[in-house]
């Protein structure tokens, strides 16, 4: 993995910005031991385990991306889709542990919601995050169902389904955990 | 069936109400056409199908009992989940169509949902309804999924994993399209 | 179903354009006799089954949306997402029969693959197509799996797995069969 | 874990009952750890890898919850439901390895059972514990489903099967392995 | 079908019995209707749809095969494993409507069930009963889950896999609804 | 486990043999400390993992248990039928290796085929090893599925389908890997 | 169907044979009416329901490409796929009804079987056969699993897992009751 | 696994090439101490985690297998299909990374595709790879899904149904991750 970061970073003609999904400590220090100012500036994302190295940041996409999730334990796919985002230049904010079983912690947001130019909502066990927001903004939204539950929900099969089935009519999905799809979709129809 | 019926309204000493679940006019006439008083004032109930004979009113449960629904198709399984309810002796509400893709319809009505002792809540699809409604009230929630819906939905399985995995702790499940069954548990529950 | 599009055509305030998917003859000639100049102008559609009423015909959506599909079978999807899209106030156009396995037939429609804004894939079997057309362009790609095929096609599972695991980041899915929600999403990003 | 505890104990206001499931004994050090009265009062419960710390011993539930299970591998689970309704404020009891295959351990044990307020049924491989409980008392009967088996248990999903098919009419279904969220909705309906 | 009966009473050297299983009135007319003194001597039966026409009445089988069942609507294939059984020449008995959740019903027939040398026992549902009968007797008991049921019984899948993991280590299985392939096996071993 | 085998040979009155099955090196040498004539005689089959104590060499079954294997990674299972076989009192024989691919290497055994009074069949991957060994002989058949394979034999699921299909009508089938049961099963055949 | 018939028909230039699968008596009226000498020479195959149109007779195959089949409702695949080879301009024989269940029948023909250069092998239920017929011959088995079967069959899916779990080596497998993609790809393999 | 290496290396009669799969370091340098000439010249593929021991190398396939793979992780089973068909004596050449979101890399390799006389096409996630290369040859295609890819890939049942569904009719499939048998048949269909 280092291995290709460094190739990355040898190519001197392009200059995009460089992001590992689902990296380590160990691979992070790998990176920083490649040398150079870009390897220096590398940042490791505990709660994704992403790392990024940022060499431009100017904004191409025309609004914000914004990433809503539903429970603690969906934040590190939620995170993985927030610096997708942002590497990819794009305004990107979050909304954090808004599940529907505490339908006013999202409500209260709802400004946030309404801002926003395309909607990445990140949800496991059940994954009805979706279809609520879906039904408070005009925008697309991207759902993506995260492996989290156990039992019932079937490494994710649960909100995915719940997605797919999905009553609003603006939600598309993606596959389950899949943040950085999610922020890849969202960053092309920002480009738009 | 209608024989079944026959037998039962000829039973003397036992006078318990009677209910058919998922009958249809030929079984309904064929019912009217046994005779005597309580055949007579036997009634059709097209959205549900079901058929009833009211020959006791005494209310023996404690507190309402609301049946809540997502979508316009799910209303013949709530009707049945409602008709059950009442013929065992209990007063029951109901709340149509407030699917989560609207949530300020079924925002408007928690004074509704908070006076209700048992809530029977049923969808179809994505079924997400009883996660939000349980969030939003501290007694115990029957969960009904429907075979409504197409594609992923797989027969009511998408609606079923996604009330099994529900983030709120007072919801219970019943299986696929049982209105009945979860009016059997919320009428036995209302009785304590 | 005639009733509802009735108690639409009645309401003068709003006019939008009506639509009625999966509809069939008997429908629409219902639809025909509620009378009235709109009613009259109804058109049915014998490959999507669909039913409009087009009664305005402004152009909302800033682009072009592309209908893509593979096999003949799968054309009564892809037509009701074409029509959906029409009748959402966008420029909607159409590439038939360009499945994977004449690959050359998609090809020499590059440039009109190039040009749309956003594309809609529509796909049975393997459902491989959006994971090619999401190759060619740089645009959102709405991926939707129908139920065309038999045996191992699961009614449209094996497209919907095939889909929810393209290797091309720009493709986003919804239901088997959905094309109505695949229009609906395509268009709320043609009018960002 | 411990850090969460131990924000949990410094809430001075609030004096609830703690509880953490699926905890081990270095969890529990951790919480030993943190140091007052409250968290040296903690209790490590084996079979269940659950972590009490008793604060109020008040009673709020009417009647006796009790958890019943079906074979000594159940026993974690039925452990998790037992120690949540006790400490949500319930009098809970318990009837252990009274599976269906000797099916006179249970009957021995039908005054316990029909003593109970709401019953728990813990159950892995086919399930049919609930049904046979169900079929001997009138009060609600919450049943959890249990991933113990192998080969066509598939993770529990035989035992959940069973039990949404259950043919008594008293019987809803959680999730499986779910003892804690049973225990929510017991001690939700012993306080009606 | 009935041509191939008619082949089979035309062969004089073998004297079988003949067993038509999942017939209808028709195919018995045309049975009837090939002449000749066994052809008049068959039978239609109605809950189960076979035909049967006895030849030979010889008891070849040591004991008696009983098949149990569990409700009204697993009778059919009851009937099917019943009348199979006799014609290969075994004495067997039946003992219906005796499910789990009315266990008493089945605790009153303990001295049938221990009379008998095989069981077979049929279930939908959540397929209980076969370990309740395996914990009350020493032989052996062939399970047969049938597709009675609705939503997440899946044809039969549900009762499958509850008598597959039985905890009865007497139990086996056999195919959904296969009433015939029961009575095959417990003929064989009855033989022995 | 070492306890339970312990508690097991302190019951003086009951001088059954003592089988653990799925065991290791560990258990076994745990077993052996336990002291006494006994224990000492304990025997670790490393092939199944099995631990046995032979208390009792009456042979009580009437004819001889065949368990017969399709591959070599099926032979654990296999070892435990024989073992636990023997162990309930039988003569138990082996025919290992004898899969369908190789039919001759079958054939070539059918006299001890038809000498067996019950046959243990235990097969992964395909499963089919049972269908054939059932059309050879006129006893039954215990089919035991193996999680052999990889892919889609998803964990014996293929095996065990295979076998609930068969077109021999004397098999029936426990659960996947489930070599103990099918020996009851056969022993408890055997005894008839 | 008839139309797209008459069209190819029409077409001087290319004279291919032509093959309608799946038709019926009602298709082959309309296909004779179209006119012409080549309209009144097509042939209807009840078993298969395949109507041919025979223009060219030639033989391109280099070897012989032998249908084996399992039991008597296997045989309309099987079919479709004999005349598929044989419009393709291949020799093609079949041996029909050689389950594995009566191993003999399939052994008496091993000379047939030896002399075929590409086997195509149709089964239902467990789908046992092309792994047997797989050890006989030292050429390529493609194995087509029907839905053929009830209960566990699941529409075939039991005779597919089974085929890709198959021991021996040269089996490959194609969509469930593809009988015209079996021969597809013998008659491709045929003219190498 | 050396032990079975060292006995096939003794038998002085047979000099086949040796081939050990999924193997690694430890049983390579085990299969070297074995000694001799031949272990001796044992080499272990890294990639593939295949040995092999080369004692032949006579050609006796006719043309060129080619092994074409779609992504880079699918490069193991390719490796080990690649491997198989050159120890089993056929030329055998490979085309990686030409996975169809990238349609062009593929089409550049034409020449080489038509030249193969079989081909072995690896893909994992959609598994669309093989419909692709069917449509562009006319040689027989033998697909191999592998079990790359998270979430809904489901451990390659997503490649594999894609490919059961393929819409070129001359592609067959093996099981997941089967790169062994794909290079059998192709090797079997190769020396025709």
């Amino acid at each position: 993995m280092a291995e290709i970061v460094r190739a990355m970073l040898r190519r001197k003609d392009s200059r995009h910005n460089i992001l590992v999904t689902r990296g380590d400590k160990k691979i992070f220090a790998a990176v920083k031991r490649t040398g150079g100012k870009d390897a220096r500036s590398a940042k490791f994302h505990e709660l994704s385990g992403a790392i990024t190295i940022e060499r431009i940041q100017e904004i191409t996409g025309k609004g914000t991306i914004l990433v809503v999730s539903a429970g603690t334990s969906d934040i590190p796919v939620a995170e993985e889709a927030l610096l997708t985002a942002r590497m990819m230049g794009n305004r990107a904010e979050h909304l954090y542990d808004v599940g529907v079983a505490g339908i006013h912690r999202l409500l209260e947001h709802r400004e946030k919601l309404t801002q926003a130019r395309v909607i990445i909502c990140v949800a496991g066990m059940e994954g009805a995050l979706p279809s609520v927001v879906g039904g408070l903004v005009a925008v697309p939204v991207i759902a993506v169902p995260t492996s989290v539950g156990y039992g019932a929900s079937f490494g994710g099969v649960a909100a995915l389904l719940g997605m797919l089935n999905s009553c609003s009519s603006n939600v598309t999905v993606v596959n389950i955990d899949n943040g950085f799809g999610a922020a890849c979709v969202a960053s092309c129809i920002n480009r738009l």
